[in-house]
Parts: C-alpha cells; structure tokens; sequence
C-alpha cells in the first residue's frame, strides 16, 4: 500500500469537496438568511478545505498506484465525504446528532435518500440545497469528477475509475480517461439542466425545480417537501420526472455513442432492453393488480408508471403510498428494488446487466444439467461471458447475499418488525430510500438506533460502491506492511 | 431420452410405494378402524400397484441412462409419488381436494411438515401413520431404496443417485453403489428404531412415538398432535428430539465412516464443524435475545436449544410459538432455515456444504480484489475447491434465488401480508414446514388458493430434489426428439 498516494489524493477530493459547498453560501445570501445560514457553512468549507491541504501538501515521490491502492481511496473519499459534508447540519443545529447528520450525508451522497427527518420544511433553503447537492456529485462520481478537473495524478486514474463507476464491466469510453471523465460530466450536467427548465416550465418554484432536478439526476430522492413529489400533484410533473428518472437510469455510455459517435442503434444494446422490458413488466403486473383500487384509469397509470420508475431507478421520490398496495404489488416493487438501474448509469440496485449476466448463465447451467457434452457460449451484448465474468458476477451476487444477512441482523435489533427491516435494508442497500411499514413512502428512519443508523449508512456506501472497496478497507491485509 | 427406460425404472418407484401403503392396513386392523379404514388404503395399492405394473411390463431393449434420464426420472418418480400417495386422503374422504391431499402428501415425501390440516387429531390412525410414514420414505428418498432393494436395472444408477441424494458433492460412499444405499438405508432405520425406543421409555405413546420418530428422522415434522411436540410438554421428550433432529441432519457417510470403517476422527470433518458452529451461534444469540421473555433458565434453554434444532435440520416440529420471539430471533431462525442441514443428510435447505464453500469463496474473491496478482487455492475438507465446484456452487445458490422470487410472486397473490408470503415460500422450498405469522408454528396452509398450494408443492419437491431435477423436466429440450 502506497499509504502516502492514497492520502494525497484524498486530500485533493477532500478539498473539491469544500468547493463544492460554495454554492450554499450563495443560496444562504439569496434568501437573506444571515450570519446564520452562512457560519456553517463557512465553517464547513474551512474545516474540509483546511483537512484535504493539510494531508496533500506534499506530492509523493513513490507514484506506484494499483488495483488496491484505487479501492482503498475511494472507499476512504466516501465515508470522508459522508463525515465532513454532515458538517453544515450539525453545526446549524438543524440535526443535532453527528450519527443523524452521518446518516443523512451518507443517503445523500450515496444517492439513496432515506432520511431520519419527519419534518423536511423546517430546513433553511442553504441546507436543503446542500442536502440535494449530494446527489448531484454522488450519483456520478466525486473522484470521477476530480479525474475531470484536477490535473493529472498517475497513472492510477483507471483503478480509480474502475472503484467508483459501477456495473460488472467498465463501459466503452476507455480510451482517454480524462476526457471521456470530462465528457460524462458534460452529458450529466447538461440533463440535469434540461430537467430544471422542464420542471419550472410545469410551474415548479425555480428552487423547488433544482432540488428535484439533482434527486432524479442523481436517482437519489431528496425532495424539500415531506409529501415529496405527492405534495405538487401535477400529471405534468409526474410524467416529466418519472421519464427523467429512466433516462438518468440508463448507462451513460450509450448517451456518449449517441451525441459523439451518431450511434444510431442504441437499441440494439441488451442491458437496455432488458431494462425497458422489466419497466414494461413491472408496470403491467402492477397496473392488473392495484386496478381494484383506483378509479380513475389515467390516475392508476400516472402512479403506477411514477412508482416503478422511481423504484428500477432506485431514486424513491413518492407521489402513491405503495405501502397500502396489496402484497402481490409489493414483492414486485421489491423484486424492481434489487435490480436497479444500468451499470454506467447514477442508479444503484444489482444492476441490470448482471441480471441479465446471471439469467442466462443460469438457463445455460439447466441445459448443460440436461446435455452435459454440450456447452455451447453464453452471449450478452454479443458477445460471450467469459468465465472471468460469469464468476465475477456470480461471486458479487454471493457477496451482496452476505452482506444484506448481517445488515439485517443488525437492523433487526432495532426494528419494529420483519417487514420494516427486511426493506429497510433492502432500501439502503439498493440506494433507494423509502422501504415499506415505518420506513415505507410516508415514514422514515429516526425510530432505529444508533448501532443501526450507523450500519445503514455504511450499506449505503457499500451499496453505491458496489461492496468490494468497503470489504477490501475493512481487510486487515489490506493494512499489512509490504 | 430414453423413454421407454424411464417409464419402466418409474413403473419400478411406483410398485414399491404401493407395497409400502401396506403397512397402513396393519395399523387400519390394530386400531380397528373397520371397512371404513381398510378400503382406501386397499384401491390406492390397487391402482398405484397396477399402474406402476403397467408401465413397467416390457423391459425395455436400449438400456442407455445417462445423467439426464437421472434427473428426469427422478423428478418424474417424485411427482407421481405425490400424486398416488395422496389417494388414501382423498378416497377416505378426510382431505375431500385433491389439490390439498396432494399438498399435504408432496409434504410428507419432501419431509417439508407443512400442513393444510386444521385439525389433525380428527385423523384415523392408518391416515396418520401413512401421512408421516411419507416421511421416513422421503427422508432417505424412495429411489435410493428402489436401488437398494431391487435387481441392478442397469449402468444409470450413479446418475439416479447423484438426482436425488442431497448436496454438493456426492460424498464417500462411492464404489459398489447398491451395497452402500443398503447399508446407509439400514443405518437410517436403527437409528429412527432406537429413537422410537427412547420415545416410548419417555412416557409417549408407542404410536406417537412411531410417529415423531418418522418425522424426526426424515426431519419432516408432522406430528399426530396439533399442538406438536408442544402437546407432550416433557423436558426429556424435548431434549430427545431436539438431540435426534441434528444426528439426523449429519451426513450418514459420516456414520458409515464411524460405524462400519472405525473412523475415529470424524470431527475432523470441516462440514459437521460449520454445522455445530451454526447451531452453537443460532443458539447463543437467540437465547440471549428472547431471555427477557422467560423466567426459568432451564426452559428458555430448552425451548431455544429445540427450536434452533428443528428449524437448522428443516424438521419443523414446533414446542415454543416462535412467532411471538422478537424481530432480531426471526431473523436469525429465517437465516437457520436457509442454511439447512449437512449434505447426504435428510434435511433441506441450501445445505452447510455449500454455504461453507461459498462463504470462503467469498472470502478469497476479495483477497483477489485487495491482491490480484496473490491466488491461493481455497480449501474445503483439506482440499482445494476446483473451478467447477465453485462455479456449480455459485450457480446452485442462484437458480435457487431465482425460483425464490417465482415462488414469492405466486405466493404473495394470496397471502394476507408479505411476512406470510416470504415465510411461507422459505418454509416450503427449504422443507421445514411452519414459517412466520399465518403459516407460523400455530397456524397452517389452509388459507391459500389452489394456485398457491400447487406451486408451494412444487417448491417442496423441488427444494427436496435440489431444484435441477424439476428445471430439467421443465426444460422443453428434455422432450425434444433425438
């Protein structure tokens, strides 16, 4: 381990952080919130800043940087993130425990959006902004963006990037790192923008607009109302978000072929279309089953496509109570919850290409069971899945089994039942948000305990990260001499 | 395929199951039951004999058998297990559905012990003794007998065997195959006769005792009582079972080693270490979780020693109504019923073979991601764990996953609540029989509809079989000509 390049760069990420809170003093000043909307987070900025160029002041001279040193130093940015970014609230006292500012700060960057507050207004307009803002920079990447903006480190950026974008294989954009860092962020931004326009153009409040702008961006779910999107009650508003959030779903990497390259058959790509065919599925199990309790057909379509989307998507925001959906409905939002967005996309979940990976390895193995001399290649995107892959993936889906057994029996400690902390994990972990019973769409998560806020936070992180770079710090290996 | 093979080897399965309704007869005329017990067990021989007769006659001329005629015979010999089984219920008129009877008899054989019953006590006593009689058959499985009682068929019987003999590996007890299905079937019935012996000298009725030591041994779970082994309210009876349900949950091979090779090391075998090390842990952490609920030391002990017990070996036999237990001891019990009992033992679940393997093949794969270059060969029972075991291991736990959420969708489409439809499925496809809240150790299955009981039977016979059995019978390559 080569323990000064990783503080290094951790000092960098660490100092973009502090930047990246400036635009909530300029929010703080908007809405003349004085000396004290802006002291903490004046404060806030001194401290990270302060921290990140005291452990970088020296560029190391040993520049060996690998696989290892990639996923310590993310994992290591990503609680760093979660711990200095909860500054602002706990020191505005707006959530006086750190381990709820720690909570908050880890949903918000990890782009889950579970909250432990009952009352969101109450917050001033800065610290709504910030708590938002964590979605944007989290759902594509803190370090992938100091990849696109620092000057270059080493030659470690691959590791880097391969640690923090998720999805089983690395996407097409490999070639100049730097750029194509440069040119995801543009693309991202740029929907982000277009999203803003949209939702004020649907008579949202221009600030109202950014902060659910940044949630379906980033596929987090933040809002600034406790009725969420339920609270505008808008068709328009709906339908805008609910198509938002698919697109924001969808690996970016198609995006780059289809504005850089003039890619014309993007929907020749199978992840996609397995991702539009468990949206189609989904939606049309749903409709069937929650028909007997609506009315309206225009309504029922409205909430249903909303739900799904925004549970694939793994973002959360709400506008039915699933909660009181029949339980059939339930097991399929559920079963949406673990299979997330597209690897490349800000979504979190289990990924749509390793599904689709490990439905078709399976299906091979039944044949291979019925005509053992018979192994023929299993294809996905054309082309076939290596045995590398195939354990690789097979070997994250054991992994993710594990760790959801010890989040829960932690979590159970402190739930009220099985069903709150069956999905209280299954929302943190996925990074989704809402779950079902006292953390479902009108709940939220201030009744567990410390122990379990702490562990919930740590399967965000985990979830987002795609487990390895936590498992590989807690590795005491990791920490050996050598 | 070789069809005519397999009807002929199923006609074989089907004539022993007739021979063993006989035993229901005796009882029929010891308990006097008249006519009236006597003649439904008479035209279920009949047909079920006949039948079997019928399609066997001719032996055929191509005796080719090969892993898939294995499987598909296996899954076939099962299904029609539990369909001619079912007749005695159905004639004598005390399961009138032949969905139900069906249920509860794919139950019985799949020593699962989940029940349609609400009252079992109504039951003559030839119906009782036949419904867990099912389970002694199932517990070692019917074809194992067929090999160890019938002339050689032919070269296939490794690949009948490998169906349906549980677990990963195929253990030991390798060469002369038929001599050592004779000899772990006559081990199985000493042992289910000293547990009837020790019953008896406890104060149980002689065929009460039958009955639980059928159910023990099979690690079934049906019992003559509604209230269960709870009725008995016996420290001694408790502790018996609970002590017989883990011996039966060993691999016999282990026994073979002890008994007949004079094996002195056979806690050397890392498999039986995971599993006591299970159990101890389960045991442990449920006893310090429930403690505030009892006053007396000895029966929180007691209750939580035979509740980890029935529910890790899947048996199901309930004397506390854990349903009651906190959240975190729910957990902890719905984790022991995945895991399941030791491989080439009579119980279900996903077996400690396999979770030990995968847990250390999860282990090494973050190693690898920490250090690539560095792979050390896993070791399991003092040899490394090949490729393809690991990868069988991986798929297994997938497929398994993957039927869970089929299994799941079905269920929840009557379930009042998605604690019973989750429990219900974990209770079905790991064989243990009660779950949690309606399917709890005080309810049954009677509340859900015909669509539900028919796949929550498939998911027995399925978990029983290890799923690929039933795929392969689905698959519709199987029954493509050629």
């Amino acid at each position: 381990m080569n323990h000064k390049m990783v503080s290094y760069i951790l000092g960098r990420i660490l100092f973009i952080t502090g930047v990246l809170m400036v635009p909530s003093l300029v929010v703080a000043l908007i809405y003349r919130e004085g000396w004290q909307g802006l002291w903490p987070f004046l404060l806030s900025i001194g401290i990270t800043c302060a921290f990140g160029l005291l452990i970088s002041l020296k560029k190391p001279i040993r520049s060996d940087f690998f696989a290892r040193e990639g996923l310590v130093v993310v994992a290591l940015s990503w609680l760093a993130l979660s711990f200095f970014g909860s500054l602002p609230f706990i020191f505005s006292g707006t959530i006086p425990y750190p381990i709820d500012a720690f909570f908050e700060t880890a949903s918000g960057f990890s782009t889950t959006g579970a909250s432990i507050l009952t009352d969101v207004e109450a917050l001033p307009h800065s610290l709504l902004w910030w708590r938002s803002f964590t979605h944007l920079i989290g759902g594509m990447g803190v370090l992938v963006l100091a990849l696109a903006v620092m000057p270059k480190i080493e030659s470690g950026d691959v590791f880097i990037m391969r640690a923090e974008v998720p999805g089983p294989t690395f996407g097409k954009v490999r070639t100049k790192l730097r750029s194509s860092a440069r040119i995801l962020y543009v693309i991202y931004l740029c929907m982000t923008g277009i999203l803003v326009i949209l939702l004020t153009l649907g008579g949202m409040p221009l600030f109202d607009s950014f902060i659910h702008a940044f949630g379906a961006a980033g596929t987090g779910g933040f809002s600034d109302k406790t009725l969420s999107v339920g609270y505008y009650n808008s068709a328009y508003i709906d339908y805008v978000l609910a198509v938002s959030m698919i697109l924001f779903g969808v690996n970016f990497n198609l995006y780059y072929a289809l504005f850089f390259m003039r890619s014309k058959n993007i929907f020749k790509n199978e992840e996609l279309r397995w991702y539009l065919g468990f949206i189609a599925v989904g939606f049309a199990l749903i409709c069937i089953n929650v028909s007997p309790l609506y009315s309206s057909m225009p309504l029922l379509v409205r909430d249903v496509f909303f739900t799904v989307s925004t549970i694939i998507t793994t973002t959360g925001y709400a506008t039915a109570n699933f909660d009181n959906w029949p339980v059939f409905s339930q097991v399929i939002l559920i079963f949406l919850m673990f299979i997330g967005g597209m690897a490349g996309s800000t979504a979190g979940g289990i990924k749509v290409s390793r599904i689709g990976i490990y439905i078709k390895t399976t299906i091979q193995e039944i044949r291979v069971n019925v005509s053992p001399n018979r192994r023929l290649p299993i294809l996905f995107e054309g082309k076939p899945i290596s045995a590398l892959l195939s354990r690789q993936t097979s070997v994250y889906l054991i992994t993710y089994a594990f760790m959801f057994v010890i989040f829960l029996m932690i979590t159970a400690l402190s739930a009220p039942n099985f069903l709150t902390a069956f999905s209280a994990v299954a929302a943190t972990f996925n990074n989704i948000g809402p779950g079902l019973d006292m953390v479902g769409p009108m709940g939220n998560y201030a009744g567990f305990n410390n122990l379990t806020k702490f562990t919930l936070s740590l399967a965000m992180i985990m979830g987002r990260l795609e487990l390895f770079p936590i498992l590989v710090l807690l590795s005491p290996r990791t920490w050996r001499r050598g």
